[in-house]
């Protein structure tokens, strides 16, 4: 039986004739690539060399039609015909044979416009850009819902973790209840190497770049701005809100010491930069921060580079999904798994995938309202009636003291350590707290504040 | 533009006019439940009670049509209309009305046939039925590709854990290497409990039953049989080729003591229920039984009912995928999600997903071609020369020793227990040694063999 859709401009005419029936042989589907560095050349890599296989899965010829790339006469890793290279964006973005825009560049602008350019000359997208999607994600996806073409990107977050595919299609008879994650592989590896060799934080990031882990300036991931681009994408999809990265609670990893990775795991603790969303009713909670997390979790469990995301939901109960998180090869595992995914949708002569409908109404609460546990590494004067003025201090605030440790001491100058965990307490009232702790007299410092995970 | 394609006769119709116009609000999509038990209560139960959001979220409306049931006047815990139960397959199956068809009941007949009338009726097929799908599903999956319908099995292995989505769509730009799971629940908690508390096998497998965990009957469980029909759907869809529950080589827990677990963790390891299966040039191996798993692997901390699928292509590396493999609940997210999956592809009015095609060629290696490495636990006599005779038989059998460790003596008749691991053997030759030992003088019982994964 025939049947008849609308379908999109570009895409259609191609797989199917005037008369009607899809021609037995499609043309191949153009594809344009933006970046060839660590991600882009893998993925040229895998479709220059596993054309055939490619093809077959996609069900239609995939050709690699131009690359863009900043300097065309750049001696490269892979083996690439000089001919598919171009330093014009316009030979991509403004190409009428090309049909799929794929780009692995990375960073904010120029990218956001070359991916608007694509979208508004009528080509579906696949992008590895977490960025750009964090911060224009609803934006670009309406752009492309208007042109009747496709964003994909699997490959924003999480490396080859099937993240997105998972929230759209696999849990989509769930209300998602929350996602927990560590997904940011530099701050991990960090950590890490912090906790199992005792490394001051700097001589740690020194490790990770010389280990390949951590950019020269690693300020995105060690700030925790690199997991707050990812969870912004993962809440947003997660509930279906627009959720902005600066709506996002967020602190780094700068402040944590070798000695609160021996204190947390003398509590059963390890130290992890997480990110985490939780549903609340009519809001949603999101932050990114380091916290304590029992050694019990599985989130305590993530190694190196590695990411994992928890997610809940009503009906699935609790998902774990493991594996590296970024990365040249699992990259551009999720980059051509999108490709084969919308070559499939293209070659059926149809719409892509649903559209996303993002709920306005739903917003983030504020931080000090969401309810946490903490950690506190107070130092203080070794004498009597310091404990009492702490203690009164939390109880004033209405924190709970779950545990109450006092650690070495220091003779030379009369000072000891007191570790403090507490129940869950509303942050505002743990940040009081802690101001007014560090303005008692017999108090030095409130050297460490860490949520308890 | 409008674009024409060729679509399912059952479906087409309803979604476009003759015009060649998408109708702007399309007719329900009807769908039969077959089974209303653990899982099919959970299925009726969201789609009647959360309508509204899992048809926004299918872009049609999804409308219970009918319910086949054993006894349609038994008491049921939930809120259903009798009207729409039926005790009369054909008024699913043959009901013109009905355009889907999820069958939850499980078992291999009369599913197999409920599934292929529902085929050949032009209706497309939800399944949680591994039983079917392993010994089945390539010749079920081309009857629906030659009716122009699909058939969606999501649910059939590890419940709610996204893992044929994960293979057909995120990980097709791969090749699948290997894939190792703990895959089968009532086993996983089995073991858990002879572990933990040291329960003989028999006390364990009453404590499954009486939590829920383990049929009246437990043997396909016990006997690996059910980890067998998951491995073969999961080896199926990762190497494309057909492989049948019978191909693969299968053992139970039945053979474990609770001593083996206190050698194990003494040695490092866990012992497990292991499904696994790895890519050799023009074959698979492909394999379920106990195993020795080393306590640094994930797989050795999947607890009670949970599953864990590891799987790993060339070019994303190892992913990890955890989650509740049974139950009402995720089976139902499962069957549920592959319903809004389905119902996206109807409503756009073409074709469904691509078909499968499976290689013929690959076959599946013997067992006794397979490198792995073993644990041995045997009682000796406890006097001069016994290490000598073992040893001799190892060496003749060009299998090389890992460890080898005296326990426990028996004063009462003389005997010591010896346990013994391997580095990786031919299994031949590993099965050749464990007889060979046996038929020795003063070996009284190779008393376990168990693989270390």
């Amino acid at each position: 039986m025939l049947v008849v859709s609308l379908a999109p401009a570009a895409d259609g005419a191609k797989y199917a004739s005037e008369l009607g029936v899809v021609t037995s042989a499609p043309r191949p589907l153009n594809v344009g690539l933006i970046g060839l560095g660590t991600v882009g050349s893998q993925v040229a890599e895998r479709m220059l060399s596993w054309g055939p296989q490619l093809s077959r899965r996609a069900g239609v010829e995939l050709c690699l039609q131009k690359v863009l790339v900043r300097d065309v006469a750049k001696r490269r890793t892979i083996e690439i015909s000089p001919d598919l290279l171009t330093a014009d964006p316009s030979e991509i973005l403004e190409n009428p044979a090309v049909e799929v825009v794929m780009e692995v560049a990375g960073g904010d602008e120029p990218m956001r416009s070359y991916i608007e350019r694509a979208i508004h000359a009528g080509k579906h997208v696949i992008t590895a850009n977490k960025v750009v999607m964090a911060k224009h994600g609803p934006e670009l996806l309406d752009a492309a819902a208007g042109k009747n073409v496709d964003v994909y990107f699997e490959a924003a977050v999480g490396g080859g973790i099937p993240l997105i595919s998972t929230f759209r299609t696999d849990l989509q008879a769930n209300r998602i209840e929350r996602v927990s994650a560590v997904i940011n592989g530099t701050t991990n590896y960090v950590l890490g190497r912090m906790a199992s060799a005792g490394l001051p934080m700097a001589d740690a990031v020194r490790e990770a770049q010389e280990a390949g882990y951590a950019e020269a300036d690693p300020s995105d991931d060690i700030g925790g701005f690199d997991a707050t681009y990812k969870l912004a994408i993962l809440a947003s999809i997660a509930y279906e809100i627009k959720v902005r990265p600066d709506e996002i609670y967020r602190e780094g990893i700068e402040g944590i010491e070798p000695v609160d990775f021996r204190y947390a795991r003398e509590l059963g603790y390890a130290i992890k930069l997480i990110a985490h969303t939780q549903r609340h009713p009519g809001r949603v909670e999101a932050r990114v921060h380091p916290a304590l997390v029992s050694l019990e979790h599985p989130l305590a469990r993530v190694e190196g580079a590695e990411n994992a995301v928890f997610v809940e939901g009503d009906l699935v109960g609790q998902v774990l999904l493991v594996g590296q998180g970024a990365g040249g090869r699992p990259t551009a595992s999720a980059v051509v798994g999108d490709l084969i995914d919308l070559a499939r949708s293209i070659r059926r002569g149809v719409q892509s995938r649903p559209s996303f409908s993002f709920d306005d109404r739903v917003g983030v609460i504020p931080i000090g309202e969401v309810k946490t546990r903490a950690y506190y590494r107070i130092r203080v004067d070794d004498r009597p009636g310091v404990l009492a003025a702490i203690g009164q201090v939390f109880a004033e605030e209405g924190v709970s003291i779950s545990s109450f440790i006092q650690k070495d001491a220091w003779s030379h100058d009369m000072t000891v350590e007191l570790v403090v965990t507490t129940h869950p307490s509303l942050e505002a009232s743990l940040q009081k707290a802690r101001e007014r702790m560090a303005r008692l007299e017999p108090v030095h410092a409130v050297s460490a504040f860490l949520r308890v995970f």
